[in-house]
């Protein structure tokens, strides 16, 4: 079996134990008689799996019981939409940190629905090379929420604080860093990911919504995106991506297994600083991220000549290192090494930018 | 390896060539060295997957040139609200048929969003045991669009006809009956369908809709549920559910092996008759249903004693035959035989009724 290491920013890499896992239970699951692809939502047998999923991750997370636990489709990108549509019922205004593409993307799509919604702080001047400071006096005190994305998958920058915005809730869209480490649920109103870099295949979007902020849904707004019917219906107001929430299961499970979020960290930290301690032993390869905002996710970095990063990419991706090409915006590298990469990856692609490097010396 | 026939609604029994295949290249897919799950959606191996899939879903449906095919997410439900507000701009108005359940929560979320819709035909005072007859008069000339829902999953009825809407456009709720034998898209301005009975597992969902109806959308709507963003991004606006599609690919291409959507319109018809014919011929169990509106995939049939029914269900389970439980609106059984369900394991059904019928005579 020839499995590569693959770089790809989402969807990524799923632990091998899993994949192998679900490989073995797919055509008959246990005593059911049936795939988990092929079960009523509503049967005990799939019952078992969602309130298992969610318990795992409430266990993992440490989720506050005054928190509800959504599994929902549509990714992110619906959440954009979601997210005022739910919340700005409070105050009719909400204030948005823009610190890259997709926190940029929420922004315009809650501009775009006609909402008062205020960009507070950015660092696009900068090529979004670093996170913004953000101080509860930049915030609007009568603001609905506050936007924020914690990890940005194209830049590879990550807040390395939560902001403290006093009254007003923290919304934040943690799909590429969700589950890599602790984080303090209760100083966020809101949490939402899309599943398909740290939790299961794509098609899955996980919200961690507090109950009081459950009560502010536009009363036209589609009933599919409203949060409390979801909480209301434990995410069965219709079929859920039930196979997909399985695999999610799968994953916190493996991640219980070998010690939770503390063990998930410390591994994720250990495969960061091969990356990020070559990177700053060397001059061929630019790490453009300020160090106070690096993120342990998506690691970028260039050579500063194009067709050296194109070769790159090219030659990486024949020795088994795959998806290492940067988004279009930035360009260069972009290495993602989440949960479900192995350390050895990590090291396996150090070593393979050492011999680039000596074998594409720079004019 | 024990399987069960499955007559669950949905989610419900996918073809075991298509399972054992999935199971076969989960972990690693062809030349990829990883799995479906972790391919990089932009990645040209997942690039021809998504291809294949629309390429095989219009040669089987013969999808005419000026239809744009979406594969999304959020269910038909979600499409209850993303309906009007794609269409409902060409005119401000919109017609419903409520023939079930399900079209009634459609006409409900409509009217919930603040639009003039207006409920032109129903069978709701008869428990919805047939379907109305709609006719070109029934229907407001300046309506957006006529909406249906075109096989009743609870119920167990089916239009045996598609309805004249002159030149106001017909959407029809296909959830439970796509795919199952050939339907003249050209008919229609939009067709939807959850994927989790006849195409996939729940996760996906599908539309086709005709290109001149794109240009309706509401400007302030979310933009994940605009049908025009998707088909301009090629369902990939955002992470599109990248692995239901690739077992929707497979589900596909098996219809094609066998013949297609006529060969699969035999055999659907072949096993429905199994079972009406039976119902026919005795009077032990009624179908409430009236024979003009039957469904070739819900067959719905009561004993006329809930604790008889009760015991049917729970016998015919440990016989193999699970999830034979009707709906709580219409009580009795319902046995839902779509595709995959083999003719095989109808035959053992009727075997069953019959075995029960006489092991429980009624008093």
């Amino acid at each position: 079996m020839n499995r590569v290491y693959n770089f790809s920013a989402g969807p990524s890499m799923l632990p091998l134990e899993v994949l192998e896992k679900a490989a073995a239970e797919l055509v008959v699951y246990g005593e059911s008689g049936m795939s988990v692809m092929e079960m009523s939502h509503r049967s005990p047998d799939y019952e078992a799996i969602i309130n298992d999923a969610e318990a795992m991750l409430r266990k993992l997370m440490n989720i506050p019981d005054n928190y509800k636990v959504l599994f929902l489709q549509g990714g992110a990108s619906t959440q954009f939409a979601a997210v005022p549509l739910n919340l700005i019922g409070r105050t009719g205004k909400a204030d948005y940190v823009v610190s890259g593409q997709f926190s940029g993307k929420a922004y315009k799509e809650a501009q775009k629905m006609g909402y008062d919604v205020k960009c507070v702080a950015t660092t696009k001047d900068d090529n979004f090379d670093h996170i913004p400071t953000v101080t509860k006096d930049m915030i609007r005190p009568d603001a609905s929420y506050v936007h924020v994305c914690f990890n940005n998958t194209i830049y590879g920058t990550k807040y390395s604080y939560i902001p403290d915005t006093g009254d007003v809730p923290l919304v934040a869209d943690m799909s590429s860093c969700i589950i890599s480490e602790p984080v303090d649920v209760s100083k966020f109103g809101v949490i939402y990911a899309g599943a398909q870099k740290n939790m299961a295949p794509a098609g899955l979007t996980l919200v961690i919504v507090r109950e009081d902020l459950l009560d502010y849904a536009d009363p036209k707004m589609p009933t599919m995106l409203e949060w409390k019917t979801m909480a209301e219906n434990g995410s069965m107001y219709n079929t859920p991506p039930c196979y997909t929430i399985y695999v999610a299961k799968l994953v916190y499970e493996w991640i219980l297994s070998i010690g939770g979020l503390d063990e998930m960290k410390k591994r994720n930290e250990e495969k960061a600083a091969v990356l990020y301690d070559y990177l700053d032993s060397q001059d061929y390869y630019v790490a453009p991220v300020k160090k106070c905002s690096r993120s342990m996710m998506n690691v970028t970095f260039v050579t500063g000549d194009a067709d050296l990063d194109k070769k790159f990419a090219s030659e990486a991706a024949k020795a088994g290192l795959k998806n290492l090409k940067g988004h279009r915006s930035v360009g260069g590298m972009r290495a993602s090494i989440y949960n479900a990469m192995p350390k050895a990856g990590v090291e396996k692609l150090v070593e393979f930018m050492k011999a680039f490097a000596e074998a594409n010396p720079k004019n």
